[in-house]
């Protein structure tokens, strides 16, 4: 498909496409920004329906596979280099932008009143967009209900977290507690196991078995979780590591995410 | 410490730094560079002997901890404002930048001699420097022997893997293999079990038991474990996903590294 017979990007659509690179933009329009060939196929094979795709936008001079192309022309537009720099928070968009649309926000009280069995992940002030959009891709690769974002956390819809989700942000329920406390002291009242990683729990080996009903907490990456939130956990698990003393002060916070995700849930 | 009493940066020393964003400087001058206080902090507290810090610099008005300002003060250099912005590879140098010696080259030869129960993971083109740091760090943690880079990976010394290594860059062993192929050769020749993660492998748990001199081979972001590799393999694993068909297509590569890692090495 050549880009010549595609229209080109209104001044109007860019300066509004632009604004989503801030959340209170991307909450009032309810639309995200996906940079990347493979993030924004990622998107379009996840996602639950053809409309949450708003936009396809490609730089001049950018061939796309024709199928894809074909699939998608009726909401294709061009952008000049200019425009393209413009509008990328990345160098490495690659010329291709998508503008997706949010999923519809799952009220909170619906989350953790799914079958038995639920695993559940909340993010406490999970600042690295990359960090966050790595635990959603683990969370549903694993099979998780949902992820709970604390107000600190990195934004899920943010054009990084996007990117490392992975397509994720479609694949798994997700959504903000006003007050990360009082959401897990809502789901405790609901039958569920709270366990925090902290460095200072039980190696997570020492506990015979897992409840079905859970919520691991993983917190921020310098601090780790609040000791509001540690008291309220009814579990305190640490990964252990090799020899008496650490080679290395901790590990990075999706990875901690990730093995205690494998631990829990398989 | 007032930085009013400490020398400024001299041009030449700049220009001299500033090159050391490119591998073959790094390689000829024996020499990189670590970005933000917290990267600094643990490159000095990991490295092997004070004299791996060539040099501080720290930006115009920051202010250091005095204890820690103090023990460094015979080589730290003030620099502008506009000297760190050139000097800083990412946007998040805070105004603290440390230049450190690379640990001497340990023959690839040497690798794999060690006592049994050695465990060996090898990045075959594991290109994203985030991802490569990422795996040393967790490396670290779980106290693998040794971490070979193939050609095509990331280089350990790039700011932004040593800044996801969290100060591992000192606290294992690392190497780069001329070839991959010949180096996984050899270590089988020496009694090494070679296991490559693939999404077509056998689900780890299958496995009943793991022997302890193992080189755990982790592939590149897109494309896994080349096919050369993978035939010269003794075993390809798998992470299982949740359900019939993952909801994600796959997991990010130093997610798939920790979890292998933990699960083969604990």
């Amino acid at each position: 498909m050549k880009p010549s017979g595609i229209p080109a990007l209104s001044r109007a659509k860019l300066k509004r496409y632009h604004k989503l690179h801030q959340k209170k933009y991307r909450d009032s329009e309810g639309l995200f920004l996906a940079e990347g060939l493979r993030t924004v196929r990622e998107l379009c094979t996840s996602m639950p329906s053809p409309q949450m795709l708003e936009t396809l936008l490609v730089r001049d001079g950018i061939g796309l596979d024709p199928g894809f192309a074909r699939k998608w022309e009726d909401r294709t537009f061009t952008m000049t280099d200019a425009e393209c720099a413009q509008l990328a928070g990345t160098s490495t968009s690659q010329g291709i932008i998508g503008v997706f649309r949010k999923q519809e926000e799952t009220p909170a009280e619906s989350a953790g009143t799914g079958k038995a069995g639920s695993f559940i992940v909340a993010l406490e002030d999970v600042q690295d967009p990359g960090n966050a959009g790595t635990i959603m891709r683990t969370a549903a690769w694993f099979g998780c209900e949902s992820v709970i974002f604390s107000t600190g956390s990195a934004d899920p819809y943010n054009a990084k977290t996007v990117r490392s989700s992975a397509g994720s942000i479609y694949a798994l329920r997700h959504y903000q507690a006003g007050s990360l406390h009082g959401e897990l002291e809502r789901l405790s009242g609901e039958g569920y196991t709270i366990a925090a990683a902290s460095l200072d729990g039980r190696d997570f080996r020492e506990y015979p078995s897992w409840p079905a009903k859970l919520v691991l907490v993983i917190g921020n990456e310098a601090n780790g979780v609040s000791r509001q939130v540690q008291e309220l956990a009814h579990r305190l698990v640490r990964i252990p590591h090799y020899g008496a003393k650490p080679r290395v002060e901790s590990l990075n916070a999706s990875v901690s995410a990730a093995i205690l995700i494998e631990r829990l849930m398989l």
